[in-house]
Formats: structure tokens, sequence, C-alpha cells
């Protein structure tokens, strides 16, 4: 059988061709990039090679402006925590109410302990930011605004530019959690407002455990891990020598298939999506369709629980996420589909499939051979909560 | 020529096997280990192995007393600050003067930002802690200890389970930087008092950019790095799953050569260092030399730039690192020979030599074959802050 992978935006296979960079630094070149031999200074010059392919992608104005982490979560934190340091006199910070965990479980940890003031900006039903509620929310009183330049589960882009540009007109510095959109959607940072940007490896066919922070030139930036001098005191610890340069050969390759991630991959997604409203009554897509990563949608299937048709499309070989988890038995739908007021009984069937360029025709074919059927079959069982036993009789 | 490489302090090569465990890893199990279908439930079995792995190799009681971090610095962060944060009603920190900048650099951040106070215990010239003055800064205002197992520039090892026992009688908990330690002498953590201990992947053969955390069962734990729920809600973030399954291999592997270290190696050193001091006049051994790394030697050339003797010795493809280290154009040593209090002539020449478990008896006999001549040579040029320029004339 073959898999058919469509769980891009929770991580993504990493290209042989960034495989095949990384592999001489375990083994060849594995100095200390700080050392001062030969087999330190041989790696320091692929790190810098690195930086730069990192940044062409974004479109930063100097590869300096690039920081190395372990990924997109630490880079959020690094971001937030810094802002909040610089800018001591302003103990506020606005937020979208569909952030991912790493900002929003950070932002709440910080009323907690340091009362700092979490504005949460409201979104609607179709995922787009209240414009009001964010204009209102910005005053001096405002450290950093961070809001994701799209949406991991519903792929709906946030108008971060102009966002960016209002945060400016009271001071504030402006972060954005861009893991989802860095090498799905052009990104030029140059001409903006934007101070700070997060990116991950591993969401672009690059390794897991490497990200970066990119901060503007000018923007006094505090370090979250301490220690030695490295990434010019932005980020202390030995540096991920292969996992820099495999970030950056992922970066090269992200904008080299920019297009066709734009253009082939996006009709693969809207040909699923619109197979699946043909096929199966009662579904609808969750999000803004026009500012959307051309990557993601997100089928609300009504009367159906996202957990188990993810359960019965796996023993499928079809690999895809729903936008709801158990806890404690009881399935509740994401903190993104709450905010977005989605009625429960199809917040709890949302079913995410995110596209990359590996995708190809076949693995649309595949899902639409195979959905209608699995839909109607978690429908007859009908009975939430208990679908387990039941779903073992149908299992293919 | 055959190159020499004795930085292993530094950084080590990646050993194959362990390339090897991960490789897969990459382009075939790169699931995310958080998702519900087959790719990420294979994953997941993966990274219980490799935490079983470390969690042998530190005779810790369980295995998820171990979260994976990005490194060293990280753990070293992560301990210190969850620390200050469970014990809220201590504001002292207790450390050596020898630390590695992780905890150094970590620890002058709080004392300017949170007035936490700081007692650096001070050591003696053969690097030895101060016991007196250890046990007179132990009071029941000591959030946290946090001492190394054994220093990178030296390799002297602390008496850390005889400490944490002193530090337990305050009710201060205890944390030990093993990154230098783990994977070259047995640790078992299970019958000691240490409640927090970081190592780090490439310190061992392992890659760069992982490493560990113990955090002892039943100690309160604050996560540095906050978003998802991974690693049991110790450290968000994806899971680097191919560097978590590299560490476990790497930590696997430590443990079959840990006797090859303690005895072949170990006596490759003493031979080196034997060696050397035979060979160079006004040549000493820095540090403890009872209680010591067995890879680790550090030799201080009186009236000779380190700096300037790794650079001579990397023309010779032998890699090694200086006590020093040239800021703003003057030589300084490092904080760790200055707290040893190493005559400054002495110090400045101060080159450590760390061996692994690849290194062979002709690398020995390299280093033999030219340390007498070229220690000569720059004793000859004989000008502090100049000798670059009359380098090049001598340059092999």
């Amino acid at each position: 059988m073959r898999s058919v992978y469509l769980d891009n935006n929770a991580t993504t296979r990493v290209d042989y061709e960034v495989v095949q960079a990384m592999l001489p630094f375990f083994t060849d070149q594995f100095g200390n990039p700080s050392s001062k031999h030969a087999f330190g200074s041989s790696v320091s010059a692929a790190v810098r090679k690195a930086r730069r392919q990192v940044h062409a992608l974004i479109g930063a104005r100097c590869d300096y402006e690039i920081a190395f982490t372990s990924g997109g979560t630490e880079s959020d934190n690094a971001a937030m925590l810094s802002a909040l340091e610089v800018m001591s006199d302003r103990t506020e910070v606005v937020i979208s109410s569909v952030e991912h965990p790493a900002v929003l479980t950070l932002c709440t940890h910080l009323e907690r302990t340091r009362g700092v003031k979490v504005h949460k900006i409201p979104v609607d039903h179709h995922g787009r930011l209240n414009l009001d509620a964010y204009r209102a929310a910005l005053t001096t009183r405002v450290a950093i605004v961070s809001i994701m330049w799209a949406n991991n589960e519903t792929g709906t882009i946030f108008p971060v530019v102009e966002l960016a540009e209002l945060a400016k007109g009271v001071g504030a510095l402006f972060h954005t959690d861009a893991t989802q959109a860095v090498g799905k959607i052009p990104v030029n940072l140059k001409s903006t407002a934007i101070d700070m940007l997060s990116l991950s490896g591993h969401k672009l066919h690059g390794p897991k455990g490497i990200g970066a922070l990119y901060v503007k030139r000018g923007v006094r930036f505090h370090s979250l891990i301490k220690g030695g001098r490295q990434e010019r005191g932005r980020r202390a610890g030995t540096e991920n020598t292969p996992g820099i340069i495999g970030l950056g050969k992922a970066a090269e390759l992200a904008r080299k298939f920019m297009e066709d991630v734009n253009t082939r991959v996006k009709l693969l997604r809207d040909r699923l999506e619109h197979g699946i409203l043909q096929r199966v009554p009662n579904a609808f897509v969750i999000g803004n369709s026009l500012e959307r990563l051309p990557n993601t949608t997100n089928i609300a299937f009504e009367n159906v629980e996202g957990d188990g048709l993810v359960h019965f499309l796996d023993r499928y070989g079809i690999a895809c996420s729903s936008g709801s988890a158990c806890a404690s038995g009881l399935l509740e739908p994401s903190h993104v589909l709450k905010a977005m007021k989605i009625p429960h009984a199809a917040a709890n069937g949302a079913t995410r499939f995110s596209f990359s360029r590996e995708n190809r025709d076949e693995d649309v074919d595949r899902v639409l051979e195979v959905i209608s059927e699995t839909v109607q079959k978690l429908r007859d069982v009908g009975r939430y909560g208990s679908w387990l036993g039941d779903i073992q009789a149908y299992m293919p």
C-alpha cells in the first residue's frame, strides 16, 4: 500500500539534498566553529553560507539579522521575552486568539507570573483578525505584538505587513511566528516594519531541532539562552552545524520550489477540496479561502469525529490530522476552531490535509477514492465517545 | 598529512553508528511523534528507546527523568531558572568560579536583573573547590547549587556526590553541568542527592543540537521554553527526533567504550603528558592530576602564547585548544585559569589536549615529534603581542 502523507503542516520529510548537505558535518567537518584550528574554520564558512541562504528566503536585509535557534517554539519564546526585557517600561502584549501554543502558553505564563496584560484579538468564523479590536489594543503600553503569519490549522494568512505598520505607530515591536508561512508563500521582510520573525526547519523539508529568529537590524535583543557568545550573543550554545547547514539547503530549495507550491501543489489541494465537497454531504471548508496557504485545507465533516477519521484514513495509509483532541475522554475542538466559533458538531469532525511539493496527483486520487465511504461509516456508527469499539469492525 | 584531533572537549566526531541510526529519521520515519497516524507512532517508539539509552548511561531511576533539550547550555539555563521559580522563597545560588559560561553568564544576568545573590566558590591552584567556602555559602536562602561534574579546560573532577549531600542538608536543589563527564567517567545518579544534571550529545560522539536534562523523580520543574506539551511539559517544541535517536545511540556506545576510555585512552593521555614534560622545559600540567578526566591534559608552556601554539600545531594538522583568548589585541587567560591563579606567563601558554576513543598511538607520536621544536620557535620569537608576523616565517 502506497503511503499518502498529507500532514505537512505537522512536519515534512527532509529533502534528500538536505540530508546530503548535512552528512559531512557529522563525521568529516565535525569541528566546533568556535575552535581556532582547521576543524573549526572550515565549518564557520559553511555556517555563513547557510545564514545567507536563510536570509535570501525571507528577504532580510543582511545575513546577521538571522540567529539560528533550536526551532520555532524557541524562537517565539526568545522574541517575546526579549521584547519585554528591552521595552521594560511597557507591560502589555498583543496576540491573536489563534496563535500557536508556543506563544499562547508563554503568554498565559507571563500573565500569571509577571502580571503582563495580554490582549488576545479575536477572529471571525473565517479566521480573520478583528481589526477594530486590534487597533483598540494598540497603545504605548504594548511592548510587543505577536501575530502569526499563517495559521497552522486553517492556513489562514494574516495581513502581518499592515499589522506591523500599525504596531509601529505606537512604538511597539512586532513579531510574527512565520513557521507555517516561510517556504510556502513569498516572504520579503526588507521593506516591512516586522521586527522579528520565527521560522522552523522541519516545516520546510529541513531537519527538526533547528530554526531561526530574524531580528531586524537595529532592534535591541536579549538572548533567551545565556552562555557563550555564539550567534553574536543572541543564542548561546555550540552551534548545531549539521542542522544549520540543513536549514540553509532547505531554504535554498524552498525558494526553488516556491512557484511549484503556489501553482501545482495549490491545484492539488484545490482538487482534493472540491472533490471532497462534491462527494461528501455536510462537509465544508474551515477558514478564509481567499487568504490561505496554498497547501492547506481544513474540512469540517459534520457528525464525524476528526480523531476517528484520522484513525480510519491511517489504516488506508493516509496521514492527515484532526482539529480536535481527546482530553480526558471527551473530544474538544482545538483552541483555533473554538476561537472561530465553529459549531461543535462540525468542529469535532475538522480534518486538516496539508500538502507539500512531494505530493502527486495519486495522493489526491487515493483520498477521494476512500473519503466518502469512510465518512459514511463513521456517521453510521454515530455514537460519540464510544466509536472505537465499533470502528474495529469496519477497519480496512 | 594525517590529521590529529585532540580537541574532543570542544566537540567530537559523530560516530558512524550514530549517523546510521539517525538517517532513517530524516527521510523515512520523519513523522512528528505527536501525530496520531503511523508516521508519528513509529517515531514515538524510537524516542522511548533513546530515552532509555540515556537513562542507562547516567544510572537514572526511570526514563522519564530524562528530558531532551537542544544541548548542554539550554539544559543549564533550564535547570537554574526552574529552581529559582519553584523555590521562589529563596534568592541565592551557589556556583564555582570555574563553571562554564552557560552557568556563569546566566548568573551574572540574574544578579543584575533579578537581584539574585550569587556565591562563586573559589578553587585552589589545582582547581579543587574550597570546601570551607562552599559550606559557608550553604544556607536556607540558597535555591540551587550548580557545580560542574568536571571542568572543561582542566578536566578536574569535582566531588559532586558529596557536594549534593551537603546542599540537601539546607534544602537547596543541586544541579551539575556534567557535559564533560558523561560518557568519559561512570555516572550513576540513582543513589545520589543530585537533583538535576545537564549533558550534551556532541561531547560524546553524538550530534550537535541535542542534549538532555535529568530531573530527579519528585523534583518540581518549570520549563524554560513554553509551548506544546512535549517531553511531559518539560520542554516545548517539536522533538528533534533524529537528534534524540542519535543521542540515544551515542549513549549506548559511550557505555560500551567506557572502559576503553578509562584505560587505553587514559594511557595515551598520560604518555602525551609525560612525553611533553620530558621534552619541553618550563612546562607543567594545570589542574588536579589525581581527580581528573581520563582524556584531558592542560599544559602550561611558560613564555609561549597558547593561541600561537594552537596556530602552529594546526599547520601540522594537530588540533588542540588554548586556555587564553585574544580579546582586543591583548591575550587574557581564561576565567578558569584566572580563578586557579595560574601565573600570567604560564597561563598564556596553557594548551589543552583532549582525547577520545578515536585517538591512536600515532596521534601521540605526532605531537611528541613536533612539540619541542614548535615551543622553542615560539619562545625564540619571544615578543608578546606581535608574534603573528614573526610566526609566518616559521610556518611549517
